[in-house]
C-alpha cells in the first residue's frame, strides 16, 4: 500500500492534475497489449520532466514502491502491467525532441517522444531513423528502447538498439546515470546502453536517449509477389537472403491475413493468394533497381504466380499501411488475439511456417501468420477468445510448440517483443541457467529492494 | 601467491606442456602495448577446449586468484596487464572457426581466432566482417570482442559491438552462460551480449562468439587527397559527412606521420604534404561512382592541391598497408610511443585537430596525429622516451589536456582503446558518479572475489 504521506508527496511534487488515482484511470492503466490478468496500480504519475522522474523513484525506493514506467502502452509482452500497490510513471508529458543535429547525424529526445513523430522530423531533414514497430503511430522512444524494439526493417537497418548511442536514466535509487556518448565510437567504461536497451525498466528509469541517425535512402521501390502456396513463398524468403541481397523490408502474409486486412482496409490484396510478399528495396537507384530486377526473378523463379511493382509513392504507401494495419485487422475477428514472435534463422523460415500451419490444424486454432519474415521473425497470431476455457488450454499448448519448434531449429522466444511476464516460464529453455542466475545478480545488485518494473523479464 | 597444490591441479588438467612458470615465460605476459608498468603473473595457463577454460575459471574463484585474459596482447590500455600472483589465460589454443554459415550469414568462433584470418575466411565465400582493428593481422576475436575494438571501417560499418549477435561465456564461478542467438532479432533475456563487449575480461570468460557478416560490397574506390594545411584537411573531413556522404574509410595523417610512414614503408607519399586523407568508398558501382566524384569535388573546394584515385586492387592495398603501418612506423623513431584515442563527433574534428596541434607544440612535444577521422577518432601519437622523467611529465600533462579537450568537444575519452588501466583517473570526469557507482555493483555481483582481471575499466 502507498501511505497517505507518500501520496502527499507525490501530489504537491508533481501537481494535482499529474497524479490519477480515480478507478477508472488506475483500470486504464492495468493492462497493455498483451493477453494477460489485469493488475490496477495503486496511482499514476505523470512527471514533466526529468527531474522529477529522479524524485519519484528516489521516494518509491524510500518507500519500497514499484514503479512500472509506461509509453503508450503496447507493449506484447505484459512489460507494461504493474504491481498491484506500485504506481505507473508515464511519460507522455516527456515528449521533447531535444535536438536533432544534421552535422553529426544524431537525435536527443525524451523518451515519450512518439517514435513516427521522430521519423518524420529528421526526415524532413533528409536523415533516417530506420527502427519501425508495428505500433510506430502511437508507441515511445522510452517503450521503444525499454524494450529493444524491431520492426520492418530489421533485415537491413538492424533494430532499436543499434541505434542507441547514449543514455541518461536514474538507478533503483534515483541517482544520474550517464552512459555513451555523442561521438560514432566510445568505448569508455562498461556498455550500460547495451545493458539497459531491452531491460524492460528492470534496471534504471530512462529519461533521455541519444539516437544515431543515417543519411536518407535516396530511392525505394515496393512490391508485391502472389504465391499459390506458401511454401513457395517462405522458399523466396530463404532464397532471396541465400542470394545475398537485403531488402530494407521482406514480409510475408498468409491467406489468413491476408482476408483479414483486405476485408479491414480495401487495399485490393488478392484475396484467393495462398501467401504474399511483401517487398521493399532501397538506396541508389542503380542499386535499387538492380535488387528489384534479382528479387523479380527469384520470386518467378520460386513459383510466385504474379508480381506486382508499386508505381507510386501514394500506391506503395498503400501497401505499407495494409500491411502494417494486420495487428488491428485480425483483431476485429475474435475477442482475443495471440500475437507471438518466436524468430528463427531466415534459412529455417520454411521449416517454421510449415510448423506453425501444421500446429494450428492440429489444435484447431484459427492462425494468422504475417511478420518480417526477412529477419526470420515470424507473428504467428492465434484469433480465440479467452473466456472459452477450453479452446484456452489449446491456445497455450500450442504457442508451447511453436515455441519448442523455433527453439529446435536454433531461433529463439522473442525476436522482438520481449520477455515481459507472458514468456517467463520459458525463458531458461532458451538462455539456460547459468544467464537465468547471472541476470538474477545483476538485477539484485542494481536493484536491492526489487522495486524498478519487478517480475519482468526475468522473474521474481 | 598461487600454493604448490593449485599448481599441480592446473598442471594435471591441462598438461606441463600448457603451463608456464619460467620466469622469461612471465616476464613476456607482464606488459601489453600500452605505455604502464610491468606486472608479472604467477602462471600462463594455455587451455586447448572450452570445459578446461571453466575448470580454471572455477579453480581461481575458489582459490581466489586473478584471472586475466589475453589473446595477442596487442591492447593499447593496459587491459591485459596481468596481476601479480594472478593467472594469464592464453587463448591461443583456442583457434577455430567452428562455423561460418553461408545462407544464414553468421560465424561461430573461438575466442582465439585471428581478426585478419576470420576477415580473410569469409570473404572466400563472398562474406564480409567489417570491423578492422589496425591490428587485426595478429589480433584475435577475442581481444576484439572484450575491448569493443573498432578499426578503420567504423563510419560506415561500426564497430566490433555491432557484429556480435550472441557470446558463450563462464562467469566468475565458472558457470556456463549462453546469451544472444544465431537469428538476426533476439530479446529473450537482458542484452548481456551488449554488457559483456567491452568489459575487458572483467565479467565473465568468453569461449565462444556469433558474429554477423553481411555481403561483400561488391566494388570498392579508394583515394588520397593532399592538403597543404591540416586545418584544411580536417575541414574536409567534416564536409564529407555534412554532405551526407559516408566512406566506408576516411582517414587522416599529418605531416609527422606521412614522413614517418615513408620512411618505413616506401609507398610513395608526398613527404612535404601537410596532411593526407585517404579515402575508400564502397557499394554499388554506380554509387561508388557517384560518391568518389563528390568526395572528390568537396576535397578540392576545401583546398586539397592533389587528388590521386588508386588505378589497380594492388595500388590500392598498397595505400592501406601504409596506413597501417602508421603505428609500426611512429614507434621505431623513439624508445617510447603514446598512442590516444580520444574522440569527438564529427563536426568537431577541425577543433581537435588544432588542439592536438596547439598543445604538441606547447609542450613541446613530438606528435604524429593520425585516425579515423571520419568517426571522429583521433590517434595523436606522441614520442618519447618514459625515462626521460622531466618530458615524461610534460607528456602526462598533454595527454591530460588532450582528453579535456576531446571531453569540453563532446567527445570521449577512448573511440576503441578502452580503458584498461591507462585511463582510469579520467573515467569519473566523463561518466560521472552515478555510472562509476552504477558499474561497481555489477561488478561486484557478477564477482565477488573480484579475480576476473581485477582494476580494470572501473577500477578497484
Amino acid at each position: 500500500m502507498i501511505s497517505g504521506l507518500l501520496m502527499k508527496e507525490f501530489t504537491s511534487l508533481l501537481g494535482r492534475e499529474n497524479v490519477f488515482t480515480d478507478k477508472a484511470d488506475l483500470v486504464t492503466y492495468s493492462y497493455d497489449a498483451a493477453v494477460l490478468d489485469r493488475v490496477v496500480p495503486a496511482a499514476i504519475l505523470r512527471p514533466s520532466n526529468y527531474e522529477l522522474v529522479g524524485k519519484i523513484v528516489g521516494l518509491c525506493n524510500e518507500n519500497s514502491v514499484p514503479v512500472t514506467v509506461r509509453g503508450a502502452g503496447t507493449n506484447l509482452s505484459g512489460g507494461t502491467i504493474p504491481s498491484a500497490n506500485g504506481v505507473v510513471l508515464v511519460t507522455n508529458a516527456l515528449n521533447n525532441i531535444l535536438e536533432i543535429n544534421e552535422e553529426d547525424m544524431y537525435a536527443v529526445v525524451q523518451p515519450g517522444v512518439v517514435t513516427a513523430k521522430l521519423a518524420a522530423a529528421v526526415e524532413s531533414k533528409g536523415l533516417f531513423y530506420p527502427p519501425d514497430p508495428g505500433s510506430q503511430a502511437v508507441s515511445t522512444i522510452g517503450g521503444n528502447v525499454a524494450e529493444n524494439a524491431g520492426g520492418l526493417r530489421g533485415l537491413k537497418y538492424g533494430v532499436t538498439k543499434d541505434y542507441v548511442m547514449g543514455l541518461k536514466f536514474f538507478d533503483a535509487c534515483g541517482n544520474e546515470v550517464k552512459t555513451g556518448s555523442r561521438t560514432v565510437k566510445c568505448v569508455t567504461g562498461y556498455n550500460l546502453t547495451g545493458l539497459m536497451v531491452g531491460s524492460e525498466g528492470t534496471l534504471g528509469i530512462i529519461y533521455e536517449v541519444i539516437l544515431k541517425l543515417i543519411p536518407l535512402p535516396l530511392h525505394r521501390k515496393s512490391m508485391i509477389a502472389v504465391f499459390n502456396d506458401t511454401a513457395m513463398a517462405s522458399g523466396t524468403v530463404a532464397a532471396i537472403i541465400a542470394n545475398r541481397i537485403v531488402p530494407a523490408t521482406l514480409e510475408f502474409m498468409d491467406n489468413f491475413t491476408i482476408r483479414a486486412v483486405e476485408k479491414h482496409s480495401r487495399a485490393g490484396l488478392p484475396l484467393d493468394a495462398a501467401a504474399l510478399l511483401l517487398i521493399e528495396v532501397d538506396g541508389h537507384p542503380a542499386q535499387v533497381d538492380e535488387d528489384a530486377e534479382k528479387v523479380e526473378s527469384i520470386c518467378r523463379k520460386n513459383g510466385a504466380t504474379s508480381l506486382h511493382v508499386a508505381q507510386t509513392a501514394s500506391e506503395r504507401d498503400k501497401i505499407w499501411a495494409a500491411r502494417r494495419s494486420a495487428l488491428s485487422a485480425l483483431a476485429q475477428l475474435k475477442p482475443t488475439l495471440v500475437l507471438e514472435d518466436a524468430t528463427v534463422p531466415r534459412s529455417k523460415i520454411p521449416e517454421m511456417v510449415r510448423a506453425i500451419e501444421n500446429i494450428g490444424k492440429r489444435y484447431n486454432l484459427a492462425v494468422g501468420t504475417f511478420g518480417h519474415a526477412g529477419d526470420g521473425n515470424l507473428h504467428p497470431t492465434i484469433l480465440t477468445d479467452r473466456r472459452d476455457t477450453v479452446e484456452w488450454k489449446r491456445v497455450e499448448d500450442a504457442i508451447k510448440e511453436i515455441f519448442e519448434k523455433a527453439l529446435a531449429l536454433g531461433g529463439t522466444l522473442s525476436g522482438e517483443h520481449g520477455i515481459g511476464l507472458a514468456k517467463l516460464r520459458f525463458l531458461k529453455d532458451e538462455i539456460g541457467a547459468g544467464a537465468v542466475l547471472f541476470s538474477k545478480n545483476i538485477k539484485s545488485a542494481l536493484d536491492p529492494k526489487n522495486i524498478l518494473n519487478p517480475g519482468k523479464v526475468i522473474g521474481e
